[in-house]
């Protein structure tokens, strides 16, 4: 299947490379990584086994030109840019799927694209990019693959690539249930991280002051998931990821490598949008509210944006 | 009056030297700045008249000895060490002004040395220690004085003697009510300068998001005082704080800039013992209770107690 990854940052440079391996005609749009990738290949250090080669790369989508699958792994802050740099791609078989963080992306992609062709992903991942063309993969890589209109059957057939490629993807039966069930783990870790001074998620549960703030910022994401009707069930989710969470060492959330590297952060995707929805439904979400606003100041003041 | 200054650091010692031009006997128990203030005096610049000159400066309070007033101007992080301090200057007549930040500071002085003879003190001034026996006062300087036990006549007493200073007095008819008060500004502004991201009071009011975070921590501040007892009106404690905020530019409160020198931040009386008293009045302050362990752990950071 000919597959395009628009956005070559870490995730999608690692499933892009699965992808690859599995015998795919895969394409990679980049931009800052291009002509290292191009002189050196792609390197992706992982506990799975390593990728180190050659890959086709791009600097325009329009060199891509029409695919298959396009895998858009863009930042949440790139949303703006997505429509640009994927439509070139699609023809009139092409589907679309957002492997991106937050809510809102595949609305925006259903207006584009129309909704029918348009999926989201979201990836339970822990990787870095090191340096240009260097992408570390520490763990995990669990996908959840679901359609905008939530038809199981289209979902299975974009997961099956996956997991033909060694991938472990589920389908859910909401889309929208699943990203929020996935921003009760990156809500609190990935925005504490950051605003709680630049630590890991390991210095985040073995304080029992932000513990406690941890706990109240999942239990105001369950709060308004279940005001969509998502009907999660709060308790048993939250031990869950305090218990996934701490198998992962001194783990530090793509956020705050985004951070540490002053690039902006996808604080409306992760945090806005959420807290925007459940005012909307007329929850009281302090907690959640206070971190936004912490949140956007420090990315604000990272990137030079506040004087 | 014989007067000793316990701790001059920037409130220290520009109280201290009012004192001393108004003619007091003011000795001023020092620690890093006592050789240089031995050598070049002190220096207090101020846009209400500069202070230069030498000045009684002592290593031990026993040097001191027996004074008629004890002035403690410690750090409250310093709590512990405030006691060995005064005492040695505590004869029988000694009245003992704990003019310090936070809440619970006059009940330990009032265990240490008999109710009687402690008040209470609130420096509403925006000054900075710029290096050793440099102090400067930026504007205002109000004080507000209480004795321990609510004794208007004798907190006017020790008002007095600022008055006659120049420096401007209120006694108010509630210490406690007073401390709370105070605690209304120094919680949103304070705390909020730091866990923010080390930025100033004009730069909180000029964003919208912390403008809002900053009135909830001032409401729920007020809604602690009240279960004390305080019966402030909220609404119109809100606004005047703000309007007084906004005259005084790009302050950077004390805990700022203790924060900027990797000094002790005092976590505990501003926000720490405020949490405490909320919780055991039954009530929910989450913005209170957030920023306590952001600035919890930023304070640990910035001093390499949290690896």
């Amino acid at each position: 299947m000919r597959i395009a990854i628009i956005g070559s940052g870490g995730v999608g440079c690692f499933y892009g490379t699965r992808l690859l391996r599995a015998g795919h005609d895969v394409h990679f749009l980049m931009r800052s990584d291009l002509e290292t990738v191009r002189r050196d290949g792609l390197h992706v250090i992982s506990p799975d086994g390593d990728f180190r080669g050659p890959v086709n790369a791009y600097a325009t989508s329009a060199d891509i030109g029409h695919v298959d699958l396009v895998v858009c792994s863009l930042k949440a802050t790139a949303l703006g840019d997505a429509r640009a740099l994927i439509a070139p791609c699609v023809g009139p078989d092409t589907h679309v799927l957002a492997l991106m963080n937050g809510l809102g992306v595949e609305q925006s992609f259903a207006e584009w694209f129309g909704p029918a062709r348009v999926y989201g992903g979201m990836a339970f991942v822990c990787i870095n990019r090191l340096s240009p063309g260097v992408v570390r993969h520490f763990g995990y890589g669990r996908l959840s693959i679901g359609h905008f209109q939530d038809d199981l059957d289209a979902a299975g057939r974009i997961a099956a690539l996956f997991r033909d490629a060694g991938i472990q993807v589920v389908v859910p039966p909401s889309l929208n249930v699943a990203r929020w069930e996935k921003l009760a783990w990156n809500i609190p870790f990935s925005t504490l991280s950051v605003t709680a001074g630049a630590i890991s998620t390991q210095q985040i549960i073995d304080d029992p002051g932000l513990r406690s703030v941890c706990r109240a910022l999942m239990r105001e994401t369950i709060e308004a998931a279940n005001a969509e009707g998502c009907n999660l069930d709060a308790d048993p989710l939250i031990d869950k990821m305090f218990a996934n969470t701490a198998t992962m060492g001194h783990y530090r959330p793509s956020m705050l490598v985004d951070y540490d590297e002053k690039r902006p952060l996808e604080v409306d995707a992760i945090l806005g949008e959420p807290v925007r929805r459940a005012q909307a439904a007329g929850l009281d979400v302090p907690h959640l509210d206070m971190n936004l606003h912490l949140l956007s100041m420090l990315d604000r003041l990272n990137r030079g944006e506040v004087v």
